[in-house]
């Protein structure tokens, strides 16, 4: 390959070309909020970092705020992809199991998880970033809050079983492995699985079989 | 009561009187680090939270840095009086559950969740700080994974259960929960303790009955 397109004059314009750069610029952007922070991030390192001058990069982000935005929406289209697999047939367990390990593969990083816990930092500020975020959260937590709630009508889950708590729990241990996953290398989606599908079971009031 | 000796000339020489300033010192820097981070807080903000002068808070504390140590220091203390609570005798459940409920009670508090989330934060940096931390908890999670093995050598707990990553589960789980309870005010010590519990048992291979 003699030369890349998108680093050539009017290619730029081109759609794809476009995307590409934006991708680029968000990957950038991702890497110094979680090394450096929200509020530690500048606009130049992003720059240093994506390879592209002041310039060309504010013709796509006016602002870091504008950035930001942006990561949160990418945010909210994974979990939409997430949650539809949720939305097929099968038991419960499987179902949550499934998209969680779906999350968790997309959050398998170093990156990923301090962005996480910069965005949880965020939300324990009660800022307007953490705000920002939150709403993507409520959206996939009422999905699954739901869900209990029709399994529970239809006996698939103990109807003692206190569902907002349920979902809390399974909300606070998925943010764990997440944080857990950029510290620790011997921790992965796969690794995790086998204990992970026990935890939603007991939390579920399933009965969960000794192992073997 | 007319005045507080505390605040007054020689009193504060006394070690009691000292023991409360320095108290009030990391009380007011764990605050200013929860809200702004290790790296945004600064000495003055500290100073202002503790209601007190540069001079007076520089007799305790030379540097941000000292008090960072300081910080550490006190969890390896709360560490150790959580962990007198796991040698006692009773299944390895009660034990974990039990020392788990201390702690989460003692990390009750959106500052306690803050400052966490932050160390975590710095942890996932591979920073200084991160590492002054990151020892308190390897003695703990040696400690309860040394209990594991023991508890599958006496049958208490099945052998084909992978205790390095039951033990890595269980931290992620309760860490997941300390960053949690300073999100959502239903969750609580008291609340989760019937779902930590069964996630304890279900992570250490152990049967968990239905919830009827």
């Amino acid at each position: 390959m003699l030369h890349d397109d998108s680093d050539h004059g009017s290619a730029d314009t081109e759609p794809r070309a476009q995307d590409q750069r934006r991708t680029q610029i968000l990957d950038a952007a991702r890497a110094c909020f979680a090394v450096s922070g929200f509020h530690g991030a500048s606009m130049h390192q992003i720059c240093a970092e994506a390879k592209m001058s002041p310039g060309a990069l504010y013709r796509y982000f006016p602002s870091k705020d504008a950035i930001i935005e942006a990561i949160a929406d990418d945010e909210r289209g994974k979990a939409s992809a997430v949650m539809a697999n949720f939305r097929r047939e099968g038991p419960l367990v499987d179902r949550i199991v499934g998209c969680a390990l779906d999350y968790l593969s997309r959050m398998e990083s170093r990156h990923s998880g301090a962005l996480m816990v910069e965005i949880c930092s965020e939300s324990l500020r009660n800022s307007a970033i953490g705000e920002r975020f939150h709403c993507t959260e409520l959206d996939v937590r009422n999905e699954l809050l739901e869900a209990v709630r029709v399994a529970q009508r239809t006996g698939e889950i103990p109807a003692s079983v206190d569902a907002e708590m349920a979902i809390l729990m399974l909300f606070s241990v998925t943010d764990g492995l997440v944080m857990r996953m950029g510290l620790e290398p011997a921790l992965t989606p796969a690794s995790a699985e086998p204990f992970y599908r026990r935890v939603v079971a007991a939390l579920l009031g399933l009965s969960v079989p000794p192992q073997p």
